[in-house]
């Protein structure tokens, strides 16, 4: 299965009502003036819900009864549990045992079943599969799924539409590469930059070394939950590689400046992994330029954590 | 000069692209779903952008030479601070001694001057009036001008593109009644209601007895500066008047929980006079059914206020 511009396209039109169109805020950054999609604002909390409704309106009825299982630290999980719910599709997500209990409440909120495993000790994708297996139900995958790619992707046309200025650059929140790898496609016109915590870039190394690269042995801890992909997929690495795309990566404190930042000056809420690419802009790492984007991919902060960064007593 | 729903479409066509079309999200109150107008994301952080640059585009070249002149404690000073910067008015801003610093500086930032009077021992309107007098320039009220009710109105139109369901019932945080009124002429199949912080519900008052009443003396301190509004005025009242609007009133902690409410469950910052109309929801004042809306009119609140109201350390 290919995927390309059309498909983005495609994804757009059969989203059309079920996902919102979430503002292109313009702001001043001390570097200069830049725009941002405030995927925070999405219904679920993330731009996940743009994949996962674009993969499982695909589904036959056949496949709908039979239900789907994913897995996710907890954007995806509440993307696909409310998806899914809205389809009236049945639900297994496998969370991780540490996963921000925000983002458990929420995907419990969508009626899904959870399962937890250990992060350290069981691998997720094993569960999930035999899950699926047992059930005979659908497996959907958080990003390695051309249809998924095409549903994030929906982000970017909106951002072309939304943007005054010619879009030349975007900064892109990056995990897995759904996101980054969809808005490539979206805006070819555009430089892709995925901006990924410390530690945690390995999409930014795959991109420099021309190959897949996974995250190193006991990478750091990080803030960013949505983030901790320790392998990118062949679909989403080969999408960016292609475009040109780069990756940039930010330290823990440059991400709590701009969870801080965005709450003084935006008024809004937005998770550490959904912070990184505004996180670059402010440390300068990525000049800024007329037409410059960044993504803040969630919002699905605990409270008390948020009240921490803000109040600047977390390490 | 009139004011119908003409003067809302016709401002709606003068501000297209020179004010953002904010989102209209979807929330789960205990209550039920309702629909929020984030007016707290607007450009300015509040509503008040509208009616001034739709009051400011229509000065005679003259007019804009001399400059404006405005009285105000905070968003309706970054409003037309922002307008004028625009439009290459010079601006001059009366405001209180005690406006929230972030006011004053983003009033600042937008290269307005800026007098200060003093709210206990000083008449803003006079300072104001013999500071347009001096200099020929226009005075721009805060809400007692068809033009700015007008303007105001537009978000009304927007409320009605964007809300999948017919719009019932709109409740509107409420100072002067600008926003109101404007809403009132915009969706005149909704039910009005003015919220208003407890002992400063002169609107509602006025609606009740059929006459503008003013805030009573010795009025208590609220959080809610953007509501602190001594008198309704003619304009405004009428159409509230003829349009069967009512008024509700909430106390400063249901204020504070809607604050606060907003910032764990919508990822947004409000101000406390932006989060009225959603106090009044939480609270159970004002019955939810399909087609409820309200204003979240502004998030303009000092950072400071804000950690001490969502970590319930403000009294």
């Amino acid at each position: 299965m290919t995927i390309d511009r059309d498909s983005i396209v495609a994804a757009a039109q059969r989203l059309g009502g079920l996902v919102e169109r979430t503002p292109l805020l313009e702001a001043d950054l001390p570097g200069g003036r830049v725009w941002l999609k405030a995927e925070s604002l999405q219904t679920g909390g993330s731009f996940k819900l743009r994949g996962a409704t674009n993969r499982l309106l695909q589904l036959s009825q056949a496949e709908r009864r039979a239900g789907v299982v994913a897995f996710s630290s907890g954007n995806h999980a509440q993307g696909v549990a409310l998806a899914a719910a809205r389809l009236n599709i049945p639900a297994i997500i496998v969370m991780p045992s540490d996963a921000p209990a925000l983002k458990v409440a929420g995907t419990r909120a969508h009626g899904a079943d959870i399962v937890f495993y250990d992060r350290a000790t069981e691998d997720r994708v094993t569960i999930a599969a035999a899950l699926a297996e047992q059930r005979g139900a659908v497996l959907v995958p958080s990003f390695d799924d051309p249809d998924i790619v095409a549903g994030q992707g929906t982000a970017g046309l909106e951002v072309v539409e939304q943007c005054p200025e010619p879009v030349r650059r975007i900064l892109v929140c990056t995990g897995g590469g759904g996101l980054a790898a969809g808005i490539a496609l979206a805006v070819p016109q555009a430089d892709i930059v995925c901006v990924e915590p410390k530690g945690w870039d390995d999409m930014g190394r795959s991109l420099e070394k021309g190959a897949i690269e996974p995250v190193g042995p006991n990478p750091p801890p990080t803030l960013c939950d949505a983030l901790q992909t320790p392998l990118v997929s062949p679909i989403t690495f080969g999408i960016l590689a292609r475009s040109g795309a780069r990756g940039v990566s930010v330290s823990e404190e440059e991400v709590k400046g701009a969870v801080r930042w965005a709450w003084e000056k935006l008024q809004l809420v937005v998770e550490p992994g959904g912070a990184v690419a505004l996180a670059a802009l402010l440390a300068g790492k990525v000049p800024i330029e007329n037409g410059t984007v960044a993504t803040l991919s969630g919002g699905n902060i605990d409270p008390a954590l948020h009240l921490a960064i803000v109040s600047g007593s977390v390490a």
